[in-house]
């Protein structure tokens, strides 16, 4: 948040930032005002005002840590030796990851219409970085024959898209595991990247 | 619309769907009122009420038109003979009919959540129908052998998000025709669900 540091005692910062991502999925960010943000959060709204300078900023700030967690995660991943295997990680990582913040993914999706350019393109520049690291994987394997891609963007296009698609149906206690959609979903993405 | 119905003359009330799709579309259903929705249309909130009883009944119509528009144009495809040829034809219907209509696709899937529960399930039952078609492809193509997929259900859901994917990122007198992208696209399709 912008004008006032957390120390490890301040947990206003992350319970605004939760409150926002919570409202904004659930009625979108043009219909919630910081007045029901404060008021989710328990603080007046000038308290609000310490910690964030607009609604624009808090949208961002959830987006940007979205993908930042996103970036980082993805770079902590453990080195692996061929892009199948770099593949089959990306697979499994993507669907985990997009799983356990639907809120986020929701809105990393919806709301990039109220943007403001500038801050528009920042979170653009990190979704583009995030296409290229599988564009890449796709690359490699398409370069080691393992892979037979006419266009390697699209491809990472088609896969992502596929892969956060689990967010639309999976349920917790349903009839598979999150494992085993992992598994079946990577089975197809083989097989459609495949020679 | 619900109270009055089109005369081959009357020209509103598609003129309000049209406009209450672009203003959903931009701002999200809760951030628009029915007089900005008179005001796009350019005649008095009294007369919107003429054609619509509220809001909710406004969404739920853009909803389920969509809905009828996408099964009936999916019923009138001509007969095809495999399940092969059966898949390439939904591939190809899939991308062309929601990459005509961005906005519709973008509600549909946003704004689930505003629904009333009654309006929720009469859309749901129709994209469910929609799921079934393409299940119903992918079981008969698994039952000849042409197939190989673990789990039809899964596999309808990965390709129809893959496929709707391409509406995050298509745009007109880009890199590629929309006829190439389904052409690639078709390819990554036919290798996923192979043998």
């Amino acid at each position: 948040m912008a004008r006032k540091k957390n120390s490890s005692a301040d947990v206003t910062g992350p319970r605004i930032r939760s409150a926002a991502l919570r409202l904004f999925a659930r009625h979108g960010y043009a219909a919630v005002s910081m007045r029901q943000i404060a008021s989710e959060v328990g603080v007046q709204a000038g308290t609000l005002y310490l910690y964030t300078p607009d609604k624009q900023s808090l949208l961002f700030d959830l987006m940007q840590n979205h993908m930042q967690d996103l970036l980082s995660e993805l770079a902590a991943l453990p080195d692996v030796q061929s892009p199948l295997a770099e593949l089959q990680q990306f697979t499994r990582f993507h669907i985990r990851f997009h799983r356990a913040r639907s809120d986020a993914v929701f809105i990393a999706y919806m709301e990039l219409r109220n943007l403001e350019p500038k801050n528009f393109e920042r979170i653009e520049a990190m979704r583009r970085q995030y296409e290229a690291h599988l564009e890449g994987i796709l690359a490699r394997g398409k370069a080691e024959r393992l892979f037979d891609l006419p266009d390697t963007k699209l491809a990472a296009f088609a896969l992502i898209a596929m892969l956060t698609g689990v967010n639309t149906w999976f349920r917790e206690g349903g009839r598979l595991s999150l494992d085993a959609v992992e598994e079946i979903y990577w089975r197809m993405v083989k097989k459609a990247v495949g020679g």
